[in-house]
């Protein structure tokens, strides 16, 4: 095995206690005595994040966002100096930097910050002396000098775009889970690890429930071509490469995903004119909600139904800024939902395959499961069902498209 | 009452929890309604920084100094971002600044870092917007662009460092006890707070036992003439303040201390010629030992013993040194004793008063209490005696110099 150049990023389960720690810290260790070359970016420990807003919380009602990102930022500085100490101790030269320190300079939208710049000459430098630095992932200095938090999951962002300034060979995302699966193995335990998946796949899984790595860091890598291996820092097996190269084997279908983490809310009776959709969507955005599936049923007598998904915590929000344009949009009335769920088939090779929405929704209606709504993407179909549903379909879906098997046992039009 | 311009610093205990931060946010809303203006300088809430210490023990055996720095400093960053939130939830304007954003310039000598240069634009800027300026204590920046930490107790140190740049009218250390008193009250119920005490009183104090404020502190108070307040964010009562001036009345004694934390060594039998305390000090010194009290024995046929408190913990590092000068400095033996104590009066008005040390000596042996060491400066006598016997010292000495009563009404000869 030649040696490489690599940035791993830590998740908080992996550095969740010292002990977790020092595995990570030998971990590294054998790897740099084999002549690796290596960047680390570390997460805040375990639930340290929470603990910290929760803090928060307890003194202040509406914390000002540049506080509550000085005081979010310590997670990741604390595990980052913790690590740096271990690997000292493994006689490993390391140091940690926090994002100002490693380089970052973002803009000032606290606990949301952009990445404007990256002038990693202090890291650069300490690889030249073989030092191993040690990054505190999702955080920068604004111009302002004030210290800016990316926002959960913003350390998978830290090392991509550290993997892309430095030109490492690639970037490995450590998680408690061995790589990206066809389904969630605790719903399915038939649930295949896939050992290539791509860019727009993972980002249509992520974006449909798969949880990691961060989305923003996925758009990130497929931007820049940074080649992420998606792994285990329990089990430290191989895990999932996911590149923007098509794979020579490849599946009609990879995964399913499913997410309970969204309600749903329509507006009905709304005029079936130009501008309609337009001015509630807007004001929708204008309010900060994360609007995700959009559909609008055909119309019948000149009026239609817009219904749409929004994360269940933005839904009181989402509510007011529909109800306020009821008379505007002419609408009969805006109903919610938050027991619904949403299931979803990813795959690169489904756009030329018809058959696979229809197998997908006769699947689903053989199980009794009736669906809401329906959206689609070049590589997804999507169906809102109910909540109570949710982990039936995941399971029936599996089984039908037999994702259990190698990709060159299955089925290969449906 | 005028309006005032202050530093205020408030100790791990008096912002141990969100309820203890909320309550001084709710101090300091109240002083700036009145008109005053506050800098505030916290330290990690309650045992926050002993608890990062043992995390970096459960990961290293010798954890870098730098890593250290990095990681301890995160606590009082924390206790100043929940601290600026607690006053923004108030309504009161607030920032939180590390010690580098604050313009700390320091050495590299980590985990002991001494200031070199103060540049507070960040903090002047803030309190010309009316923005309450939150400072981590006991922390800045060096050369290298590194986080250092000057030690425990360096919150003081930040305090009036402060206090003097910014020319603020005085200095309040907040802590756990409402003053400054004429013995430990654990001890001695009776015990008198202080309303003014001299640093020069106070530097003696510290240095034989009292704990608050730190010495280094009280030091760079008086260098610079910075008024000090000592006071309780329990109470909130005036407390004690330390001055320069000379009280107009002042008693001849201020205050008994005690000290447990010292061993005793004794060199015995030494040359008593030039040269010979020089190097068995220097080489102390340079094993970074810090030897307290000393006294030298008269000779005996040209042979003398060399006695000396160092902190117990250095005792064996201490006893190291001297056994490998047993040759050169032509000693019979060296011996080492950890349960002494020690007691001491202070008073700035004794050095006038002869009286003062013969009937310290007088009531100590009317108690039964054997004297071991005695070692006298212009405002402070000084005796060891056996641990177990500590307590009853300080109480008949503050019985017998009346030290509960007020000034006026004790004797003023002894």
């Amino acid at each position: 095995m030649s040696v490489a150049f690599v940035v791993e990023k830590f998740g908080g389960t992996s550095v969740a206690g010292p002990d977790r720690i020092r595995v990570v810290a030998d971990h590294v260790a054998r790897r740099c005595s084999r002549g690796d070359r290596v960047v680390l970016v570390i997460s805040a420990m375990g639930s340290e994040t929470d603990q910290l807003l929760r803090m928060a919380s307890d003194v202040a009602a509406d914390p000002p966002g540049r506080e509550v990102d000085m005081l979010i930022t310590g997670g990741e500085r604390k595990a980052c100096a913790l690590m740096a100490m271990a690997l000292s101790d493994l006689g490993v030269p390391a140091a940690s930097f926090t994002g100002s320190q490693a380089g970052f300079r973002t803009d000032s939208t606290h606990s949301d910050a952009k990445i404007l710049a990256i002038t990693p000459g202090r890291i650069t430098e300490a690889l030249a002396r073989g030092v191993v630095p040690v990054v505190g992932g999702s955080q920068g200095v604004s111009g302002d000098g004030d210290v800016t938090f990316f926002g959960r999951g913003g350390s998978d962002t830290t090392a991509v775009a550290l993997a892309h300034v430095l030109a490492a060979d690639y970037c490995e995302i450590y998680t408690d889970v061995p790589g990206v699966f066809s389904a969630d193995p605790r719903l399915v335990p038939q649930a295949r690890r896939m050992d290539v998946v791509s860019f727009d796949e993972l980002l249509e899984m992520t974006a449909s429930g798969c949880p990691k790595p961060a989305m923003r860091a996925v758009e990130l890598a497929r931007t820049y071509g940074v080649e992420l291996h998606v792994r285990s820092a329990f089990s430290w097996m191989p895990g999932t490469t996911v590149t923007g190269e098509e794979a020579m084997e490849h599946a009609i279908i990879s995964a399913v995903t499913h997410d309970a983490s969204e309600a749903k809310m329509t507006v009905s009776g709304v005029a079936d004119k130009p501008g309609v959709a337009g001015r509630l969507f807007r004001a929708l955005a204008d309010t900060e909600v994360n609007v995700d599936m959009i559909v609008q049923n055909v119309s019948r007598e000149g009026v239609t139904d817009i219904s749409f998904t929004v994360p269940k915590l933005q839904l009181d929000a989402s509510r007011s800024v529909a109800v306020a344009l009821i008379d505007e949009l002419g609408a009969d009335e805006v109903s919610a939902d938050d027991s619904i769920a949403r299931v979803s088939l990813i795959g690169a090779g489904m756009q030329t395959n018809p058959g696979v929405a229809a197998r997908m929704f006769e699947t689903l209606a053989a199980a009794g499961i009736n669906i809401e709504m329906i959206s689609t993407s070049a590589i997804r179909i999507s169906c809102v069902i109910r909540a109570g549903d949710m982990e039936r379909a995941v399971v029936v879906l599996h089984e039908s498209f037999e994702l259990d098997k190698d990709p060159a046992d299955r089925a290969s039009v449906y």
